[in-house]
């Protein structure tokens, strides 16, 4: 594997999971593996769990970590071709993606969907345009329309708890103050529709998903249904696709309580609005499996290092 | 010794200093440490001093340091239990501290005073927070309330510098333009109130600081009486404590000078604004040892990590 | 040597070309030469390639780096003596200075021209005042007046690309809708004097650089008449420096196009705006040798490193 951009980068799920468990129980097997060599992490966006895990996941195979946050220590980038460049972006990503690439072996992007303009987001500017211009191989911590970090290690956790050959996983929607992009809802579809699950997406109507990405998944507006037997259940809000980037509804009957819960277990790829997305007695009880999934991403952006190292070599 | 949130954690003050000391003279005599161990560096305020000199320490030890500034990179904390989460604050400090201990071993904490609600800063919301909700070890880089790796470089510094059996320190207030935090006060005085000491704090009627903290300090609202026959003079404006986070008085009289200081030794925490809070004269003279304290921080916070990672093994 | 500066710190610019490109070829050959030390990469201004560059080149010695935006992390620094500081200065240089020095062997420096004060602009308040207040090395990542790890990259890739004895190197001057520092242009115009090169700069009248600097120079206000027969040619924008500060003229048929450049190879130092500065066939074409240029920032930075930390052993 050269780059990790979605999902779709995975040869094999199960093998993937299997070494990234693997590497949690001996996160120092393969220490020598990133031994002169440099992940320069560019962040044009706010983190925390993916800003820490990814560092701590490229340390653990001996990489030297460059961290750079693009917006406030760099400046503008420009994307379009042929642009006058009289305006507010300073260099155009054709030389910033060159340049990067000169001072380091991997380059792991966070670009955020804008919510304002679909085509421009689903163009992925930031992460095809690094993919485009340089040579080195380009990690997505979080684009316009992916998650797969999040996604690898949501499944490394179902993978861990689950007791079943093919459990109920139910994604729901949830409302939330602030226009939130697809990425986590995308990434964590595509990843369940690779899994042996009974997956149903529920949702407000209005808030489909991109078809494309749904086409293959169940989709339930009555979310008590969708919810029944549920072994799994992720919340996550999102905005609209259709009416795109727009907050048409707040519903908060689609709040996750202990109720709708029933046995399930709970995830969310944090930070989430408590007693807004889901109540407190669900984050404060054993069903929640939150910090798990957060710990997880150690481990899930360290076996893509790993699987991206060996490449190298 | 698991948390060093204030100077109650040191249980042999004398023993620490002669550790610290040994430390300064060989910084890398215990570099194995803290090997394949993180230390996760938060600051919700600027910093400087405690930024490099903790990084510096952390890696004296071959700690492992991420560094990462909460307000910039991150987003705003919810510390409220059972707040509905729809307006500014985007993660709870439950799930924030459970976060980063996923990955770290160590974390260590700058969070300033409000100076508007003395009750939640006397709550020291973060750094508890933390404490509360992880299971790691918390270092204090700074709280509302104390400042306790800047008190024990000054403890330091005063064992090196002192020819004593009991010497006299003096902690007097200074004017300043802004209203600026109790913590480097509190935690010093907490110090001097630990150690074979003669000390007095002096300042304008009006400044008590905490009268739980000076309840064994002798307070003298006479600067020119407070002087007299001192060895040491520590300088530090705080604001009001009573009338909280207030500027109440900006008497340019307090401002430390060659004359009041007599042959004392001149202290301060830095920043230090020059001819507001001391004159030139002082800070640029022999008796001024500011730089000294300066670069006992390093040593302060690796005998401080060291005890930590002593108990961690 | 002691501090780079200047590129008057280069005591035989042969030799040092010749050990960057052998450092170039080996980047790990002098890797316990900082074993044990610590530099600091204070950023006084944002910076992409300055700061992977330099860390990388530094991580290539094995020096532990300590990075810092003194603007969004630290606070403002006060310059002038004997002020009274109850203004927007929160610390002096002097402390400022002192104390950076106290946590790390090497301290490297951004801090450019505020273009609104040509006198305290020459006056290179921080870097001098890093220099004249610290006792360790001072390296220069863009200062006021010069950018001489830049320059030491460009003359790494003319040497590398350079086929004949002397060449023609032109320094052609380019329209930019914002008003741009010296600093560049300064540092080129005074390496390529100390070179074997056939050396013109040519700009429209009033963009007189300072005359000090470029007193050995060529200066041919017809830009045609100078890419005659140019080998090289060094695109870069500037603002005014007689009329210090200001942009005077941004006339577009000082772009830089494929007809001008003629078989001369194109160099700049980046960021670029494209179709501003030079036209897109340019950068497209081979004859660009700016992603070049960007990497050879590492191995000048890595000798300059190297040749400091030969001194302080």
């Amino acid at each position: 594997m050269k780059h990790y951009t979605s999902i779709q980068d995975i040869d094999s799920l199960p093998n993937w999971i299997q070494e990234a468990r693997a590497l949690k129980a001996a996160p120092k097997a393969f220490k020598n593996l990133g031994a002169d060599k440099t992940i320069c992490l560019l962040f044009f966006n706010n983190s925390l769990r993916t800003r820490l895990s990814t560092q701590k996941a490229a340390t653990n195979l001996d990489l030297e970590v460059m961290v750079m946050n693009f917006g406030s220590e760099g400046w503008a980038l420009e994307y379009e071709d042929g642009t006058i460049m009289d305006q507010g972006t300073s260099e155009h990503i054709k030389e910033a993606a060159q340049v990067v690439s000169q001072f380091c072996d991997i380059v792991a992007i966070r670009a955020f969907a804008t919510l304002t303009d679909k085509e421009k987001d689903e163009a992925e500017l930031v992460l095809n345009g690094f993919k485009k211009y340089t040579s080195i191989p380009v990690v997505n911590m979080e684009s316009s329309v992916g998650h797969p970090l999040q996604a690898l290690a949501d499944a490394i956790t179902i993978s861990e708890q689950n007791t079943k050959a093919r459990p109920k996983v139910v994604l729901s929607w949830a409302p939330h103050p602030k226009a939130l992009p697809h990425a986590v809802a995308n990434s964590f579809t595509e990843m369940m529709l690779k899994q042996e699950a009974d997956f149903v997406i529920t949702h407000p109507e209005g808030y489909e998903l991109n078809p494309e990405i749904t086409k293959d998944a169940t989709i339930e507006y009555n979310q008590e249904k969708a919810l029944e037997n549920a072994d799994f259940v992720y919340v996550k809000n999102w905005s609209s696709y259709k009416d795109y980037g727009k907050v048409i509804n707040q519903d908060k009957n689609w709040m996750m309580t202990k109720e709708k819960l029933g046995s399930a277990k709970f995830m969310h790829c944090l930070p989430v609005r408590r007693n807004v997305v889901v109540e407190d007695a669900v984050l404060d009880s054993d069903q929640s499996i939150v910090i798990a999934q957060a710990n997880n991403r150690t481990y899930a952006a360290q076996i893509v290092l790993k699987k991206i190292l060996e490449h190298l070599i």
